[in-house]
C-alpha cells in the first residue's frame, strides 16, 4: 500500500504580515502532480489543516477545492486529523457524511479511535486516525485521574483502543513525539508548544503500528525509528526553517507491513532566506522576489531604509540591524532585539518610550501580575 | 413529491445575550420528529443558517449532528443554500463531496444555479439552489452593468438560468421577496436589512416555478401566491415577533406540480412574551422561565429591580419602565430609551456620566465626524 503522507498545511497562516495563502495554493499544486504520478492508495493529513480553529474564509475555500481535487478529481481517499491549531468541531464538520466520497476526518477525540480499513492485494490496512486532544480532555473522557500530561494522555488513549497486531496498522496523529536519545529539530514556528515539558509524548506508544504519520513539528523527520515519521509542513513558515528542505513523505508498506520512504521535494513560490549586507550593496543586488530577512551592517544612521529596499526586495518579512544603533529604536526596533527583552522590560520601555517617564515601581508590579495573568490564560 | 421547507435557523444566535443553542436543538428535535411522521422526499434550507459568516464552533458542531441525523439516521436528502447572514465559503465547504451523502449546498453563487434533481413515481422535480449573493457580485459575475440592487440581480440570475417549464420546478433562495399589493410582515431582526428600498426582489420572477422557498423573513407567509413562501424562523428572534406563532412549511407537489401546504407548529423551550405590572405585583407572580420583556409601571424610584426580577423570571431580556424615570438613568437605560436618542446623543450622554461635565462643542463635532465615517463604512 503506497501512502502520501502530509503534515502542517496551516491554510491561512500570516507569517509576518505575509498571508500564506498564493504559497500554499503554489505547494498544493506540487502535491496533486505527486499524487497523478504515484498513485497513492491514500493521503494522510496530520493535523494542523488551518493555521487557526477559526481560519479565514479563503482558507476554508482552499482546502475545500484542494479535497474536491484529491478525492473527486484524482480519486485519491483522504484521512486527515485535526492538530493543536485547528479548531476541533470545525475539522468535525460533516464528517460522517463525507465518508461516502472517501474522506475520512477525525476533529474531535470521542474516547475511541476512529478507525478506516484500506485493501490493497495483501489485504486489510487498518487505520488510526487520532486528532489532537488536550490531556484534560483524555482524562475527562477516561475518567483517569492519572492523565496529567500529554504522555499519559497518549498512553491511556492507546490503551484504550487496542489494535489487532497480526494486522497492518497505520496511526495518524498530531503530538510532540520524542524518542529515547533523538536529537528533536524544532523551529520557531512550534516552540512555543513545546516549553513546559508537559507537551511531549514517548515514542514507546508506538511500536506494535507499522507506520505512525505525525503532524507537529515543522522538520521533516523520523522519530528514533524508521517507521514514525514527521513530514514536516509544507512551507518554511519561519526563518528558524530557511536551512531545510520541505518535503512530502512517500510511504511503501509491503505484504508484511515492512516500510519504504521516499521524500518527494517541494518546491516554494518564494524561498524564505537572510540576506546580509550594507544599504547600499544590497541595492546593488538583482532584485528577489524571495520572503527576506535582512541584516543590514551599517554603522551610521539610515534614512528610510525599508522604503528603499522594497523597491528591490517587495517581500523583505524582517529587518534588522547587526548592530543595534540608534536608526531603529522605537517603531523600529528589531525582532532579534526585542526577542532578548523580557515582556516587562518591553513594556517599561514602551511606556517611557511615549510618556518619557520611568514607570514606577508600583506600576511594574501592576504589569507583572497582568502578564502573569495573560500568560497563565493563554496556556489553559 | 413531499417536501418539508426551513428558512433562518440562524445557529448561535445570541438574543439579547441570551444564547439561543439549546432553544435551537429543542426544535429541531421536533423537525425531526416530522421528518420520522411525514416522510418528506426532502428537507430544504433556504438560507441563515448560521447567524454569522463566522459562527461559534458549537453552532457549527449542531449543524453538522443534525445533518447527520437528517441524511444518515432518517435518510432524507437536505438542499441548502446560504442567506445573507451565513459565510458563503463555510456554507460552501466540501460542497462536491457532500452530494454522495444527498447532502447538496450551493454556498457562493458562481453564475450558474446549481440544479438538483430528485425523482417521484411520476418524474423529476428540479431544484435550483440559488444562494445569497450581493448584486455588486452579480453584475461582476455576469458582466452586466444593468445591475444595481437585488431586484436586478434575481432578474439576471434567473434569465441567465432558465428552467424547463415543461418539468416541476423548485426554486430555494434567500430574498426579501414583495409582491405586487402584498403586505410584507417583517420583525426587528430582519429590519436592519430592507432599509434602502434596493434589498427587495419582486415576486414577478418567479412565476415559472411550482413552488418557491424562501428564506429572510422571519415571519411565516405567502409572497402574492400560495407557491411563493416564507417558512420563517425557527425561533422569535425578537419582541417584535411575540405574537406570531413558529411553523416548518410541509409542501405537496402532485403530478401537475399543483401544490398543497401545511404548517406544522413548533414549540419552543422558552416563549419569547411581554408582562407588564409593578414590580411588587411582577414578583407575586408564580415563576416562568419564559424569555421575558418586562415593562414596570412603577412611578418612583426602585431598588436593583432586575436582581429581585431574576430570582422569579432568570431569562428575563429587556427591562423597561413604561414611565421613565430617574431610577433607571446611566447603565440601566433601557433599550427603548436607547433607540429614541440619536448616537451623538448617547455619546453625550455616555460621556457626561463617566467624566461628571459635558462634551466641548469641538468635541462633538470630532464626534458626529467619527460617527459620520464608521456609518459610511459599515454601509460599504
Amino acid at each position: 500500500m503506497r501512502l502520501l503522507h502530509l503534515g502542517d498545511l496551516h491554510f491561512g497562516k500570516v507569517v509576518n504580515s505575509f498571508s500564506m495563502l498564493e504559497d500554499q495554493r503554489y505547494v498544493l499544486e506540487q502535491v496533486k502532480s505527486y499524487i497523478k504520478t504515484y498513485q497513492p492508495d491514500a493521503l494522510l493529513l496530520a493535523g494542523d489543516i488551518y493555521d487557526r480553529s477559526v481560519p479565514p474564509a479563503r482558507a476554508v475555500a482552499l482546502y475545500s477545492e484542494f479535497l474536491k481535487e484529491v478525492l473527486v478529481e484524482l480519486k485519491t481517499p483522504v484521512l486527515a486529523v485535526a492538530g493543536n491549531h485547528d479548531g476541533a468541531d470545525l475539522i468535525n464538520f460533516g464528517h460522517e457524511l463525507f465518508e461516502a466520497a472517501h474522506y475520512y476526518v477525525a476533529g474531535r477525540y470521542t474516547k475511541e479511535i476512529k478507525k478506516v480499513v484500506l485493501r490493497d492485494e495483501f489485504g486489510p490496512v487498518n487505520f488510526y486516525l487520532l486528532p489532537f486532544a488536550d490531556y484534560a480532555v483524555v482524562r475527562e473522557l477516561h475518567e483517569d485521574e492519572t492523565v496529567k500530561s500529554l504522555d499519559d494522555a497518549m498512553r491511556v488513549t492507546l490503551a484504550a483502543n487496542p489494535i489487532d497486531a497480526t494486522e497492518r496498522n497505520v496511526l495518524l496523529t498530531h503530538a510532540f513525539v520524542v524518542g529515547q536519545s533523538e536529537e528533536i529539530l524544532i523551529s520557531d514556528s512550534e516552540k512555543k508548544l513545546v516549553v513546559g515539558g508537559k507537551e511531549s509524548v514517548s515514542s514507546a506508544y508506538f511500536e506494535a503500528f507499522d507506520y505512525v504519520a505525525l503532524g507537529h513539528l515543522h522538520r521533516t523527520q523520523k522519530v528514533g525509528s524508521d517507521k514514525i515519521r514527521y513530514s514536516g509542513s509544507l512551507l518554511k513558515y519561519s526563518f528558524s526553517e530557511e536551512q531545510y528542505h520541505k518535503s512530502v513523505t512517500m510511504i511503501d508498506l509491503d505484504e508484511a507491513g515492512k516500510l519504504s520512504c521516499e521524500l518527494l521535494p517541494l518546491t516554494p513560490l518564494r524561498d524564505m532566506k537572510t540576506i546580509k549586507g550594507t544599504l547600499e550593496e544590497l541595492l546593488a543586488l538583482p532584485r528577489c522576489e524571495d520572503y527576506l530577512r535582512i541584516v543590514l551592517l551599517d554603522k551610521g544612521e539610515l534614512i528610510e531604509p525599508m522604503a528603499k529596499l522594497r523597491k528591490n526586495f517587495p517581500y523583505v518579512m524582517m529587518l534588522e540591524l547587526e548592530q543595534n544603533n540608534q536608526a531603529f529604536k522605537g517603531s523600529q526596533l528589531t525582532k532579534q532585539a526585542r526577542q532578548q527583552k523580557t515582556a516587562e522590560q518591553l513594556f517599561s520601555d514602551f511606556y517611557e518610550h511615549h510618556k518619557g517617564e520611568a514607570l514606577s515601581e508600583a506600576a511594574k508590579t501592576s504589569i507583572q501580575t497582568i502578564i502573569k495573568e495573560v500568560r497563565k490564560e493563554s496556556c489553559e
